[in-house]
């Protein structure tokens, strides 16, 4: 499989129609509520984007190498969006929210911040995630906010790919050898029981009817997908309890402390630093 | 800056001229002595790559954790170009290469195995290393093998983007605080050593005339540009002694070892797993 591994990350293209310093430039000012609705999809992104990051280097393949860390880019990218609107509610700036919060003000579900594994249990989650979010930015390129709408249908092209990614890999590994098999399985079993999180109707959900995508709705489409998917890979979905306390707030979570380690400890260590 | 950090980076191109993969399928054989010089090519480009991707995550800002990522892709990407080639000659993959061959056998230059230190440590290391992968491309664009010169043209697009980057950080941190200047300063003096090595003229170049670039014609040209950048970024070109023992063989390599050990870790302990 090839993937665009083969290309330019750092090509610059033209035309497209929003960047974060756009956003940070243009005097759009986010609500209170749209911005911890904002912020919650930008957490998502940033933790999963860090925990993927860590595959370039240790990927079973040179090529696997450059297609996680061109994932894990993507979705750092998302996040630079989110966080930056985000804070034009409070006068913040996308680094000021990256790195300069606690955990438990952090918004991510814990899916994203599980442990990679081993790549079987990465693949897992890929394909749980991305099946998630190519579902939730389809409903918020509707969006009434003109701004959660744009970011939207940028991350979507992206979250496309994604998408595809973790479904030729799960096909590949579901019906390859009997150890790639069970090694997927074993990684939904893992990521199985932080499914319900996703779809939680968060806080600021209710206050923005047309303007925030209402989670529970986009269950059925997702598991649809999800598990004609893992059929035609020749998988089980894992019957398995979901695990509690799926409501963003991280007060479960195993892992956030452990990267915000990693992503603050530099700008902790030079608050401010402009160099 | 914004450097294209914005961007996709799984965006799919259409017709670029030459990928890993062709190289693999396309039937091309590189004789003995080129694929020791596409080894050396493609190690640099590994090493730097695996020290770069450290960036993601750790980036003083999250922007730049996107622009360091970014280029760490783009020189895996080159890598995987040299190794492939290079494995034609032996009936090798790009795999086999990077991931089982021993440090004796790599023929990687120290400057790019140095660490990453601080940001003023890695740019400098970026501006020395781009300024000579610059020279070194458009050299290598009118190589007699037309393999080689379909390489140094694809890398050389996107390494002109290290150089851009590499320069306008030197002078926003050159020219900025105090602190940002002497981190910078001290970070050319560090990497200042190495440089030698970059001009070494290595065991297959002698061999291989009109197709292989002789590394010591490049430096005259190196050094005017990157003197004329340290100068403009208000910083000194460091007057210190060369490092013995610059031949690519690694005898005097430091950190080798370490990069390989998580580079190689994953794929020793699956050898050949397909899955």
């Amino acid at each position: 499989m090839s993937y665009a591994s083969f290309e330019s990350a750092t090509r610059h293209s033209e035309g497209e129609s929003i960047i974060a310093e756009d956003i940070a430039t243009s005097g759009v000012q986010a609500s209170e509520a749209v911005a911890r609705y904002a912020l919650a999809l930008g957490d998502d992104a940033l933790m999963l984007g860090q925990r993927l990051a860590h595959w370039i280097s240790r990927a079973p393949e040179l090529e696997e190498d450059i297609a996680l860390g061109n994932i894990a880019l993507d979705l750092i990218g998302h996040a630079r969006f989110f966080l930056t609107y985000a804070g034009t509610a409070w006068g913040k700036t996308e680094d000021d929210l990256a790195y300069f919060r606690d955990e438990e003000e952090f918004r991510s579900v814990r899916l994203a911040e599980q442990e990679n594994g081993d790549f079987g249990q990465t693949i897992a989650r890929q394909l749980i995630f991305s099946y998630y979010q190519y579902e939730l930015y389809t409903e918020l390129m509707k969006s009434e906010d003109p701004t959660l709408a744009a970011i939207a249908a940028k991350a979507l092209k992206e979250v496309e790919y994604h998408q595809d990614h973790a479904t030729a890999w799960a096909l590949r590994l579901g019906i390859g050898t009997e150890e790639a098999n069970r090694r997927l399985q074993e990684g939904l079993y893992y990521m199985w029981p932080y499914i319900d999180e996703l779809f939680y109707n968060f806080e600021p959900v209710a206050e923005l009817p047309g303007v925030a995508v209402v989670p529970s709705t986009l269950r059925a489409r997702f598991e649809e997908r999800l598990h004609a998917t893992i059929a035609e890979a020749q998988l089980q979905v894992p019957d398995v309890p979901q695990a509690r306390g799926g409501d963003r707030s991280g007060a479960m979570s195993e892992h956030r402390g452990h990267i915000l380690t990693e992503l603050q400890v530099l700008a902790r260590a030079h608050p401010g630093a402009t160099w």
